[in-house]
């Protein structure tokens, strides 16, 4: 990779998330790994750090997440908008989705959970022992174990886009996304 | 109003919410209502329609929300982001909040239920019997009951903003939004 992903604090890891990009879900198991694109995510607490997902029961992701207990949550930008409509729109037990989307993966703490390159963002994720709201919901509770960025796109806690490619990405639908503006203050 | 907000199909209704707004969240009971920023939502099913919104223990909207059981989701725009970041900022509990910050309101279906006018969108919610998930994680699942949307931002299932004001938001932190940008498709 060019970039080298600087760590995020995780009590200010939601700040990766708040604005309400939407995300690669990714993970691993055994030798195999998948990921899917997911809009519907969201900050679920500052600590212990969480995060929501809703990854739906045929999805091959989440058979390798409840396999491995873990997943990450990767933020793309507007670079990569082709290969998330992508990542959402075929299975990976078709074939290896990172290799036929020309994704590359790299690692941070564990060997078999992939995380996809040229992300704006990176968190892995344990995933808590809340069946009910799987079952019920589609909704996995992840607690964030680690978090990085990559420090030209995100540094000091906030998001700073030095080009429309680095910008994160808003899933509306059909294939149709919007990207994130330039941050403007709002005083009270 | 100056405009006449117009029916969002239910199984639509997630498109208002699919990129990831912060929305204002209202509630009423017996007289008594109530309204508060909340970045953390997102869409949790298509059919029934329904939403996930974090709202913690000690918001006075959340007292008005258990106590009818329902609440709305409101979508501001970049008109309304000083508004936003003050509904965020102070309690309902020192005065009501819609007149201390020179909020209208409007009412759809549901006489006790504000809903904040000048949005681009609005939902009515009946809040599902999830108490574990309130209590473990202040989440609220939210059945949608109707939807409406500004037709001059949204209709036909896609925003389109005409001008810098009408864009809804996206809330980084300490003070920061961002605006939804204009819509691009992508082909996979």
């Amino acid at each position: 990779m060019a970039i080298s992903p600087q760590p995020v604090e995780l009590t200010e890891a939601y700040r990766l998330l708040n604005h309400g990009p939407v995300v690669l879900i990714s993970s691993g198991y055994q030798g195999k790994r998948n990921v899917m694109a997911v809009a519907w995510s969201m900050p679920l607490d500052f600590e212990p750090a969480r995060v929501a997902v809703i990854v739906g029961s045929k999805a091959y992701t989440r058979t390798l997440m409840e396999a491995s207990g873990r997943f990450a949550v990767n933020i793309p930008t507007r670079a990569q908008a082709a290969k998330v409509l992508a990542a959402g729109s075929r299975s990976g037990r078709d074939g290896d989705k990172f290799a036929d989307l020309g994704l590359e993966s790299f690692t941070g703490t564990h060997p078999d959970l992939p995380l996809v390159a040229g992300c704006a963002a990176w968190m892995e994720c344990s995933i808590e022992p809340e069946k009910d709201m799987q079952t019920r919901y589609d909704l996995f509770v992840g607690r964030i174990l680690s978090a990085w960025a990559d420090p030209a796109i995100y540094s000091g806690g906030a998001w700073h886009f030095a080009s429309d490619d680095q910008r994160t990405l808003h899933y509306t639908s059909g294939g149709f996304f919007s990207a994130t503006g330039d941050a403007f203050e709002v005083k009270a």
